[in-house]
């Protein structure tokens, strides 16, 4: 019985004195009643019809009882009702399972292809290993309602299937294995998949398809990060974020191995550091709180307090209005930061070891999934030779000049700029990493050391990978009277009040220092040459996009 | 020539026509001038008096030059003036240089205390690790002029000194260094050190000697944390943040041991997740944004993008205006969730091996900055065997009745009740770490999945360290109709509008998950049972402290 009908019929019991009253509790009209006549009528005839099929199917099934029964439909919901202990394959596994036997696996659904009534193709997926599952109808154990529903299973459903291995007729292309294929058993769905915004197969199709057919289906980036948790499924997705964690873990790696001491700081703030400009605001119960542009202040503290040599790898927050391929208002810093004995130089001589450890083991531990992504964004290897190019900033300017470009002595590089010299160092030297040295005092932050012996230059430095900055650091000033008279003279001029604590920390004796900071996000980006940073963060912020 | 004088002088000699103006532009009375003249003549005779002492000086040291001149001094300073690449020694490495040798080393002055006028001894420090030094005065080369230098460095000044090792006619026991010493023969300050709002002596005296003189110097923890750079110099804190990044560094490896990925989901989110209670709003552009109380929505997202396990080290926030000695307004939470195939207690299962490898990693690898920790604050090792113990809920209960505690079936823990099951369960089971499994379910998230077999419970769990809670946890809701129910029926409701992105992540096929998270901060203040957070956290966020 439908829901209004039921409710119609509700009221008609309800009014015991033979008058029907409607919804509103008034009687109801001569053709008001007659249409809730008809209704019943019609229900009625409904129930029955309904009756007579399930009479029919049931005579059907007894006379022709499905032997699948057991072998496939709907799982309900797992909330863990049980523990057989009995152990599931890892498809990734399969290689070394003998032939013949049975084997027992939980896997996404890619797709399923029936072949007429008699058998079906499926494609299995556990993250991005895949194989190829055939159901064959027979008189004894796979019926043709079982081949029916392994058919109707939507993509991206997840299933579990028993299955016994067989050796392939041919090498399975489209599979990751490629020799063997499972012979379906049984299939229960864990869990149905509604239709997706887009197919996989659209938001995985290679750029190069897009020449020879531009008539294909293209994902937007937009649609792709709203939707990220599907977008995040393709086999690209899952290569790029696994070298997401092979940079940190390589970053780490060097540093723990060279004595550092990673460190957690706050990101909510009691002052807006750094002059103030781009820093988010937040409400602190009455108060107003700030958050962490970087862990800079933090970082040098940590060295006054003689820890000597520390990183972080947190958040960083940029209220940045802006709109470009390669800013974000949230991002994951990568932060050291080192007390040296004489020079500078010696922090970066431990940049070049760092990033010649993570560019080589990028290249070396992670080349199968270089292979995937390239597969779907082609790109040029990253160039790079057995240690790091470094360049001073006036070479920088000679280098630019010498191929056309007006520059003044102490400018800053525009974005332009950078790349044209990005190109210019690779046509020169090879490389598609550099370090620049030397950066003019004024484009500098307040705590940048000056240059002891060049007027307007300091000790500091960016690196760049393909034209673009990734590393922006320096030598600090850790002489406190040197520090505020630099936070007063600069422009525009920091109130020493505002930074008391940390100008104070620098009272108690400090040793020399340097450091810098690392944008993850921006790494990987130009390392894949990717082209859009959002495309090397999981669910990237931007003045546009808080969601997902 | 003092300031307010010459000030004085010139306003005379500006008034041309002889008559004296004042600072205020009048006359001055005749009582003012013979004091401005009297003021003259003093001035005069200073200078004078200064001109004496200072030929006298002169004279003094031709007839009988500082031969030391060279050997002591300011150091300039340092802005990387050059790079000599002259080896520096590290004390910790003393114990390889031979009796005799020349090194030198950058430290900073523990303290310094002269001996008459002939000899001054020295601790230096670097790091945590100290060596005795003695300055002592001869014919050639070290003057008292050089004694007398370095009696007045002020402690935690920074020097560079170049000395001979010598062996220590006794054993030096307020070093680490002990059988050897080094002769002084040059000291440069490297950065000078202001008087410290407390000495390193006073913020590092064991809690015990306090019972024997009650009248000894205390620093207040709010003391310490207003100055928080100066109190991380000392050996506890240097320890105690070594320990910091032990529970990192064996999380993390323990997971990436078992292919779990890390990844670094945003901070800022467009809506107030679970609930909108006890979450920071920020000033987002024209927006409201707010900062996620956990990574919950985003790991769990990442499961239904098929990473099947993920771990994340990062910041969460809670607005929560609660003064108590375990809870702070932002901590780094380390959190993971796992994909599952067929019960919930996988995870636990993981998060037993997990925690047995972190429990006994920090035993291991950090006896060492155990035994200095608990030397300023004694404590009783922290009780574990060989794996977890894992109670259910309602066994907990009864425990508790036993012995005299008035609860309901599904009340929620008091911290007082936390406390007292923890001293039952140490008592009966001698383990400081234990799982409770099966909470209520009225007490825990929406996405909680309920218990199948049980009414009122749940598939969660809490794990505790001396009686307080460590991690909170649960198998999810991976259903979306389930997960949109139990928002819809929560208490207080929940408007599935508010986290449609999360809901409609599940739509496209789920697995069943489990996780976790753990409360950096926590797990070292209760294995260290330090009794406050605040000395866990290097720069503690309360209600009412947001500085340094």
């Amino acid at each position: 019985m439908s829901e209004s009908t039921e409710k119609a019929v509700e009221e008609l019991t309800k009014n015991v004195e033979g008058i029907v009253l409607g919804e509103d509790g008034k009687p109801l009209s001569k053709s008001a009643l007659k249409k809730l006549e008809k209704e019943r009528e019609k229900e009625k005839k409904k129930q029955e019809r309904e009756a007579k099929l399930a009479a029919e199917k049931a005579a059907r099934e007894a006379a022709n009882p499905d032997y699948s029964k057991n072998r496939y439909g709907l799982l309900p919901t797992n909330k863990s009702q049980e523990r057989t202990g009995r152990h599931r394959t890892r498809i990734v596994d399969l290689n070394g399972s003998p032939v013949g036997s049975t084997v027992l696996l939980s896997a996404r659904v890619q797709n399923s292809r029936p072949t007429g009534s008699k058998k079906c193709f499926l494609t299995l997926r556990q993250g991005t290993v895949t194989v190829q599952c055939v159901l064959t109808v027979d008189a004894e154990k796979i019926s043709g309602h079982m081949q029916k529903f392994a058919a109707g299973i939507s993509s991206e459903s997840l299933v579990l299937v028993e299955a016994t291995v067989v050796k392939a007729l041919q090498q399975v292309q489209s599979c990751t294995i490629q020799d063997l294929e499972l012979a379906i058993e049984k299939i229960h769905v864990i869990s149905e998949a509604s239709r997706l915004p887009f197919t996989l197969e659209d938001a995985s199709r290679p750029e190069t398809d897009y020449e020879t057919d531009p008539a294909l289906v293209r994902v937007k980036l937009d649609t792709r990060l709203d939707h990220r948790p599907i977008d995040l499924r393709t086999t690209t997705n899952h290569a790029i974020f696994r070298m997401q964690h092979g940079v940190c873990r390589l970053f780490r790696e060097f540093l723990e191995s060279k004595n550092f001491i990673e460190i957690h700081t706050p990101k909510l703030l009691g002052a807006a550091s750094e002059g103030g400009a781009n820093v988010f605001k937040v409400e602190y119960f009455k108060e107003k709180a700030f958050l962490a542009q970087s862990p800079q202040f933090y970082k040098q503290m940590m060295i006054t307090s003689d820890f000597e040599r520390v990183f972080e790898i947190g958040p960083v927050f940029r209220a940045e209005n802006s709109h470009t391929h390669r800013h974000m208002t949230e991002f994951v810093g990568l932060d050291l930061e080192m007390a040296f004995e004489e020079h500078y130089h010696e922090v970066l001589d431990l940049f070049d070891g760092l990033f010649t450890h993570m560019i080589k083991g990028l290249k070396e531990r992670y080349a199968k999934e270089i292979e995937v992504i390239k597969k779907q964004y082609p790109f040029e290897d990253f160039e790079f030779g057995d240690s790091c190019l470094k360049l001073e900033f006036p070479e920088a300017i000679k280098l630019l000049r010498e191929h056309g470009v007006e520059i003044g002595d102490f400018d800053d590089f525009s974005t332009e700029t950078e790349r044209t010299l990005g190109r210019l160092v690779k046509e020169k030297y090879h490389t598609d990493f550099f370090m620049l040295d030397k950066f003019p005092l004024a484009v500098r932050p307040f705590y940048t050391m000056p240059d002891p012996n060049k007027q307007g230059y300091s000790n500091s430095y960016d690196f760049f990978m393909r034209g673009e900055e990734i590393l922006s650091g320096a030598q600090r000033v850790h002489d406190p009277k040197l520090l505020q008279e630099r936070a007063e003279t600069f422009e525009p001029p920091i109130d020493p009040a505002t930074i008391q604590p940390y100008l104070d920390a620098f009272k108690y004796g400090a040793p020399p220092h340097a450091g810098g900071g690392i944008g993850l996000e921006r790494v990987l980006m130009l390392f894949l040459n990717l082209g859009n940073i959002r495309k090397t963060s999981l669910f990237p912020r931007d003045p546009v996009r808080l969601n997902p």
